[in-house]
């Protein structure tokens, strides 16, 4: 590992990030400790600790120092700078530094910076009606709250994306580093554009230990460790110490290198030509966790070892051994040095920090919605397909697509992702106008790779979705195609992202930022060539768990209401919308203006399909591109046996519409939904996805005992597209089947057409089993003015 | 990179080895490709060829390849060794070898090893009624499917814990290897002990292409990969090449190399006292994509492309020009050379193979219910607490487990993984036996590392999966602790375990293995101190769509239960099993035999705290711990505040009881539901997790418009925990409330109390945001003679 030369620090300069430093490690401990007497003006009492002593005290100073060095950059080079906290436990530190640097109290005005604010800053910490205590959406110039580790660097690189200014310094746990995802994002520097991106620069902090155990990449050695780094493709720098002033200046004397050369580098590629994917610097930072904590508590050593993960000193409201250790150690940063007497900063503490919104803590590009650009959105119409033309809904979606990336080209604000599907999923319009970018080698044979693209694959649903919420997080666009089940690898990552999306809501000073949209296509019934592994839906289900103002799912049945469903989703913010689609070939059911009315409703009876004359005896429901088929081919059969059964066919597109609006706001009143399901007729569901979900949403409905739902029950394998459905009785010869005997008085009726729908199942297995395909009146069905 | 000198093979054995590669090549052709016709005994017709064509040809040539050599590495040295396939997709190569070894046929007689055979193993291949694409739980000697991409190397790691002569082979695809999983596993060489445990021969099969794109790891020169590969720890070996003899001397010297250095190591560590991690052997492959398929297929260059990923001759039976080079392709493997008239793999073809049990296809490891060892398991009433005693339930547990341990000691089946948490979720006990397993450095600070440990800890959930998944696919035990919200990160991974399950009970050939067990601790209700970021009880909600034969969720009320219930899963075969329980103080409410019975029956009336005597106004029931305390505070304040309300309390522990048994194997007769619910009286329902679920599982009941279910409903933040309750309204205040507004007639002669359960909250409020702390009354409160 390279190690820098030279003590940039003269000794004024040296004293005052010191200082600063200082300050911040007092703050935090504070922060940790203390509900009274925040300056120590009087000697430590036990009431002034808090009875509960929740926080994260080891990888603070860590972040501390790093915070102050990296305002030095900010202020001596007028660098564009934010800082993304992977130890995101770390929360006491980064809220010192936002109070230090005067946002927190610009933001929370109530916590000013004095010493009534100091006391409501540390009273607030971890504490009821307070703050949490990670980076978390509260914290001024976070976009990563760092709780679940993993996803740091991911995000620091989604954030550099099309910000050519902007360098994102990483700060990587040892701890994390472990982690699946963050150990694969470290490839992202194959990704990144010199040229026409901002740089990312990783801050790897071996503190040593996670919470019990050492850490695996603290305990490689160091010959191992570098070459790790250096084949993950970075240049790394060692800064390690235990001696304050030595480490200032090297890590000085570092940055000043690193900043040189990502200069160096940006220059190379924006001015010189250079095509080569350069090798980005990086830090290794090893530093004691809980340095300058306390060295031994009850005989046991803690800084540099996991007891100072959390509060090293965990008894001190009852142990007077710990009190006084802890006043011992909050006066070992000089308190009375840092803050005036009314507790303000000191002008020598804080006058050489980087003002407005240079600061860290005030950077626009943390606080993505602050001035988000909407996307230029060609008018989807134009891309419907005729209703009965047979088409793939996602390769008409493309079209649409390339011409958004088309508009918006000029702005450079909108990506696509994917782990490696894009053309696959039938979304290759897109390449037509621009590239998937890739700053590795390109062969002669390769296609559509360029240094400049943007269309982003790699195998990592986890990168993918790491590089969309940072930069969906700084304020831009996107949209994440993944196959269906393996949307599942995320369920964690949406998780936290929704629940972000949850607290930001409610802090008026962040601006709703563009929304996470999912388009999940190779879906569960058209993974017959992949089989069972392939075969999932149960994204939907994970989701709905989320906030409902948050949370929005969408099953366009037909290319048209595909279009419709897109072009909401990239106009909207603060949510996350899944929408579910099929790359088949399949029937376009409605034109461009019956697609536009029935998506802004959600759901709605289909009259050219229904034979009810507003009394059905059934109703007929469908939710997802297969199950509209299936309804439509049963609908079709049943006018046909039976033309006096009265049968309504319900599509349903924005599944939230089935929840009571009381319970999410895009709720159907009861009475609208009742007019639609009826409050007594039964009524047949075929739903994409798992059944119960559609019970889950319905259960307080009127009509709630006679909804029978049809779903994925989760058998599956490598078979054809109607195997599936037969496998899982969602086909249209069960579904006329479940109407036979769910109808009152049809069973006698249509004894023998239900006796005609059995062996039409049998035909059908026997037939695909011999064949391999599936009966040519089912491939070829086709409802008759519309598909 | 290093490369081996030589060309061990003699003429005669080169030829034998390509003549069985060769053979394995044209039977994963046939496989995709025909229906009929196998032997080419007549020109292919169109009619030959199967109409849809499903499979994965890119990697499969491949994998052949090692297959074949590894089997000669196994016949010369009697080495024990499996095979786990990455990339899953090339499941026609693994039945290809499994046929040619004899294996397939004693499996599925059907299979003959003659051309009748050979025509229905062509035939079944990703057909209806036939068998999937992949590596799936069909193929003989697979524990591993495949498709999703990213745990081979961990379940290859988890294979070999504790089998010190098992080698496991296991081929990374270099698309798998840019999954996070993936890219953390490599460091589960810190973990293996060269003394006790088998080694893994890692194999990055770089063919350079996804289905799409060229992979990273082909793109970053050999310098980076070498310098990557070595900071993983590793010592890679090249074989690079696209002629066949050259490959295969070059890879059986490369073999040979390698198995003695393995040997080497496992000697030094066994019998020379050697301390030291080795840098184990791994092998770079860098052969083309769909090697010895078609080089150019309409103009454009397949072979060594992504377009040889799957199908490379997509018309065949439409077009004739395909049809054509598809029989040029299958006849230039020679297949008159190597099927005699009947059909049989010639003599020479296969007669040096490993016989029996040593076949990779045969390997009883690869069928791990074949011979499982019981796990010893101390009487776990011994280990009760007393009712009335506040305990941590885990602690107690952790005491049980750490007998289990030492129980297990002499038979080495028995593992406990978790991400850091052994410690924090108060398993530490376990440590007095045995430490957690550590090959890195040691420092004289550290505790319970060593080498030969059983506790297994990296911080990376996938991992800490995986290696349990591969311990129990090869017949071993185990648990995983994990905090509640972070089981997440494996979802999709518990997915395709239950799916593996879920087929696996219908081979009759694969038996039962040890289940997957997951303590879920740290959770949602206790995560005052982390925040909001750290609770989601989701994990429950998404284990409950898969099977409902695989799947069991248990939610212990106190330490006993949870001990019987930890009993009961680890005899348990062919399970998900789910158990939910905190680590933190709380009451015991049962004894030992209490517990047992509780368990048993899975649902109960706990009469000691109802007061109905048969007749209840109202139901109060709660699953889950912290619901279970409320409950029961609620039902303690009703009683005394309302002495002749008739209040039932119910307490689940075995989720699946609430679902009908129609539905789950666990699930409650509708009449004795309805015996303990009730048929009309109001229920308050206290769950662990999001309510919806409760209405899930119960919407087919009687009572079920009646059922009211409090649970966590995405509020949360670091405060204390009867703050989280009282957030998510879920507190015994308003569980009283609920009872009052419930049960008809109440409203009015209980109004005041209702207004002091209103005034409690409000006054709960003030203060635990003055002090910090729940109120006294709250953290005090005990049932009399339980609490």
């Amino acid at each position: 590992m390279h190690i820098a030369d030279g003590t940039p620090l003269t000794a004024g300069e040296l004293k005052r990030i010191d200082a600063y430093w200082r300050a911040a490690n007092y703050l935090s401990v504070g922060q940790i400790y203390l509900m009274n007497n925040p300056l120590l003006r009087e000697p430590l009492r036990p009431e002034d600790v808090k009875p509960r002593l929740l926080g994260h005290w080891g990888t603070t100073p860590g972040l501390n120092l790093l915070y102050a060095h990296l305002s030095r950059i900010i202020a001596g080079r007028g660098q564009d700078l934010i800082y993304v906290t992977g130890p995101g436990h770390g929360g006491p530190g980064l809220v010192a530094n936002a109070w230090l640097e005067g946002t927190y109290s610009e933001v929370y005005p109530r916590v000013s910076r004095d010493a009534a604010g100091m006391a409501r800053l540390f009273k607030q910490f971890s504490f009821p009606g307070g703050i949490p205590s990670h980076v978390a959406p509260e914290t001024p110039g976070s976009i990563h709250e760092g709780g679940e580790l993993g996803y740091s660097l991911s995000h620091a690189y989604g954030a550099a994306l099309d910000n050519p200014d902007l360098v994102v310094a990483c700060v990587v746990g040892d701890g994390e580093a472990e982690t699946g995802p963050l150990a694969t994002s470290w490839h992202s520097n194959k990704f990144l554009d010199p040229a026409r991106d901002g740089a990312v620069l990783p801050i790897l902090h071996l503190n040593g230990y996670k919470i019990a155990n050492p850490t695996v990449l603290a305990r490689i050695g160091d010959d191992e460790l570098d070459a790790l780094l250096t084949g993950y493709g970075y240049r790394p720098y060692l800064v390690e110490g235990n001696d304050p002033a030595a480490v200032h200046q090297l890590l000085a004397a570092t940055l000043d290198e690193i900043f040189d050369e990502i200069a160096r580098i940006q220059r190379g590629a924006r001015e010189d030509g250079v095509d080569q994917r350069p090798k980005w610097p990086m830090i290794v930072l090893r530093t004691p966790k809980g340095w300058t904590g306390p060295r031994e508590v009850d005989g046991v050593p803690v800084e540099g070892t996991w007891r100072a993960h959390q509060v090293p000193l965990s008894a001190a409201r009852d142990d007077a051994e710990h009190l006084e250790m802890l006043e011992r150690w909050m006066r070992s940063y000089r308190p009375e040095e840092l803050f005036d007497a009314d507790g303000v900063p000191m002008a020598s503490v804080v006058d050489w920090l980087p003002v407005g919104e240079s600061r860290m803590s005030a950077n626009p590009h943390a606080n993505g919605g602050r001035v988000p650009r909407d996307l230029e959105l060609p008018d989807f119409r134009g891309y419907a397909v005729k209703p009965g033309e047979v088409a793939e809904a996602t390769r008409v979606l493309g079209g649409y697509l390339r011409d958004v990336m088309s508009a918006n080209e000029p702005y450079r604000n909108f990506r696509v992702v994917g782990p490696d599907e894009t053309e696959s999923n039938r979304l290759g319009a897109v390449l037509d106008v621009t590239d998937k970018v890739w700053q590795g080698g390109i062969a002669p044979v390769d296609q559509h790779l360029g240094r400049h693209g943007r269309v982003m694959e790699m195998l990592s649903e986890h990168t993918c979705q790491g590089w969309l919420e940072g930069y969906l997080l700084t304020g831009r666009h996107g949209l994440f195609s993944c196959y269906e089940a393996f949307v599942h690898i995320v369920d964690s990552m949406v998780n936290q992202h929704a629940k972000w999306l949850k607290v930001t809501r409610h802090l008026a000073w962040r601006k709703p930022i563009p929304s996470l949209n999912y388009l999940l296509t190779s879906h569960v019934w058209r993974q017959d060539h992949n089989g069972f592994s392939h075969q999932d839906p149960g994204f939907i289900d994970h989701v709905v768990n989320k906030k409902a103002e948050v949370v929005r799912v969408y099953l366009p049945p037909d290319s048209n209401t595909l279009l419709s469903v897109a072009d909401h989703c990239l106009r909207s913010r603060n949510y996350v919308n899944v929408i579910v689609a099929g790359k088949q070939p399949a029937p376009t059911w409605l034109d461009a203006h019956e697609a536009e009315m029935h998506c802004t409703r959600g759901l709605g009876i289909w009259d050219w399909a229904s034979t009810d004359h507003g009394e059905p005896d059934v109703v007929l429901a469908a939710a997802g591109d297969v199950p509209t088929m299936e309804v439509l081919a049963a609908a079709d059969l049943l006018r046909r046996e039976l033309p006096d059964l009265r049968v309504r066919v319900v599509n349903v597109v924005d599944l939230m519409r089935l929840e009571p609006d009381t319970e999410h706001p895009h709720g159907l009143p009861d009475a609208e939904f009742d007019a639609i399901f009826t409050t007594d007729k039964p009524v047949i569901f075929a739903y994409h996805g798992y059944p119960w979900l559609i019970h889950r949403l319905t259960y307080r409905r009127t009509n709630h005992h006679s909804i029978h739902v049809r779903g994925y029950k989760e058998e599956g394998t490598t078979t054809t597209p109607f195997d599936m459905l037969v496998l899982n009785d969602m086909d249209r010869y069960h579904l006329v089947i479940d109407v036979i005997d769910r109808v009152p008085g049809l069973a006698r009726r249509a004894a023998s057409l239900r006796q005609q729908m059995v062996d039409k199942r049998a035909e059908h297995r026997a037939y695909v089993r011999e064949t391999g395909e599936d009966l040519p009146e089912v491939r070829d069905w086709r409802w008759p003015d519309r598909g």
